[in-house]
């Protein structure tokens, strides 16, 4: 079996950008050059990546634009909700609450959990914020498939085990930790630095990068 | 000339996390293959990414841990300081503020701005947030290189255009709008949610990802 590399799926991610955009501007057809060119990559690479998923579009003719965002975002799992818990309302918590782009994308935060007593009781964006003692329990009862860790890197290991006994299948880490799963969870880090550093070789190598 | 993509700036970032780890865990050699293995791509493209800066390693002995941490630093532009501005003292802001890897990586932030009353004046880890009122003579004086956007969406553009009036080069965009800046300008902007649509995937698609 042919894994699907991270790098794959974050174009994915970028080509339904792209689609979405053209779609709000009335454009109806794209070719794989265009769509390429928007990503900074070649034809065949968006090609090659969306041949992992099926038959898009007709040679010569390119993809319908709706089509095929249709498409990508099934493959995506975006066509449907998500039930999402953020663990550790500081900042980072704070800011995802305040992020409305994940209600539109079909990530619904159903629950905030933080051990600061000023915090508990409390609603933002209409999201309870819960103490962690039945943190188990809740998500259960929520049955949340996603959860945010936005907690000290102290607390982290130990808030991922709890969610996972509270039967949460996906881990969005922000703390800069190497945390631990077993093989049926899936866990993605965050790492704030990576387009900073990417800032950083681009004004290092100006003549190197695209820049449109 | 060949541009370097996104993706490939992307893999040297993790390269050089696996390499830094390798090299605080004593590894003293790694092949492309070991290399690729961490970051879920092929020996072959590990070795496609270095060669686009020059000849590292040698065949069949793999890479010297620290050299070629060293050279992808160098790459990178991570050898030297940057200085940094951060425009916004919400969440995001105040988690840069927080954010103990951008200083350990050579990104010093100078100053932060804020137009709210309350925050103007205050000290956050060190750095004094001012009023934007005097911001292209501030970011000019401080020879600030990079700036972050993490207010409104509503003051985005404006702040940029402000920015690059004081001379900065390299803009980190926090805010979900599509930011104007002359061709001499590097931009790059940080989708909080292309993590999270990662794990929709993964968890649509479970025997396609590999999970380590």
């Amino acid at each position: 079996m042919e894994y699907i590399s991270d790098f794959t799926i974050h174009r994915l991610s970028k080509y339904l950008r792209t689609l979405s955009y053209m779609e709000e501007n009335g454009i109806k057809t794209v070719s794989s050059l265009m769509l390429g060119q928007h990503n900074g990559v070649t034809a065949a690479q968006v090609r090659k990546d969306l041949s992992c998923f099926g038959a898009f579009g007709r040679r010569g003719l390119g993809y319908n634009v709706s089509d095929l965002k249709k498409n990508v975002n099934r493959i995506m799992g975006l066509n449907r909700t998500w039930k999402v818990a953020i663990c550790g309302v500081g900042n980072i918590g704070r800011a995802l609450l305040d992020y409305d782009q994940f209600r539109t994308q079909g990530f619904q935060i159903m629950i905030a959990f933080d051990n600061d007593p000023a915090k508990i009781g409390k609603t933002i964006h209409g999201v309870a914020i819960r103490s962690e003692v039945n943190l188990e329990r809740d998500v259960r009862d929520e049955n949340i498939d996603i959860a945010v860790i936005a907690v000290p890197v102290s607390a982290a290991q130990l808030i991922v085990d709890r969610l996972i006994v509270g039967g949460v299948k996906g881990i969005l880490n922000f703390a800069p930790i190497n945390i631990q799963v077993p093989k049926n969870i899936f866990i993605r880090n965050e790492n704030m630095a990576i387009e900073i550093e990417a800032l950083s070789f681009a004004l290092t190598n100006p003549n190197l990068v695209h820049n449109s």
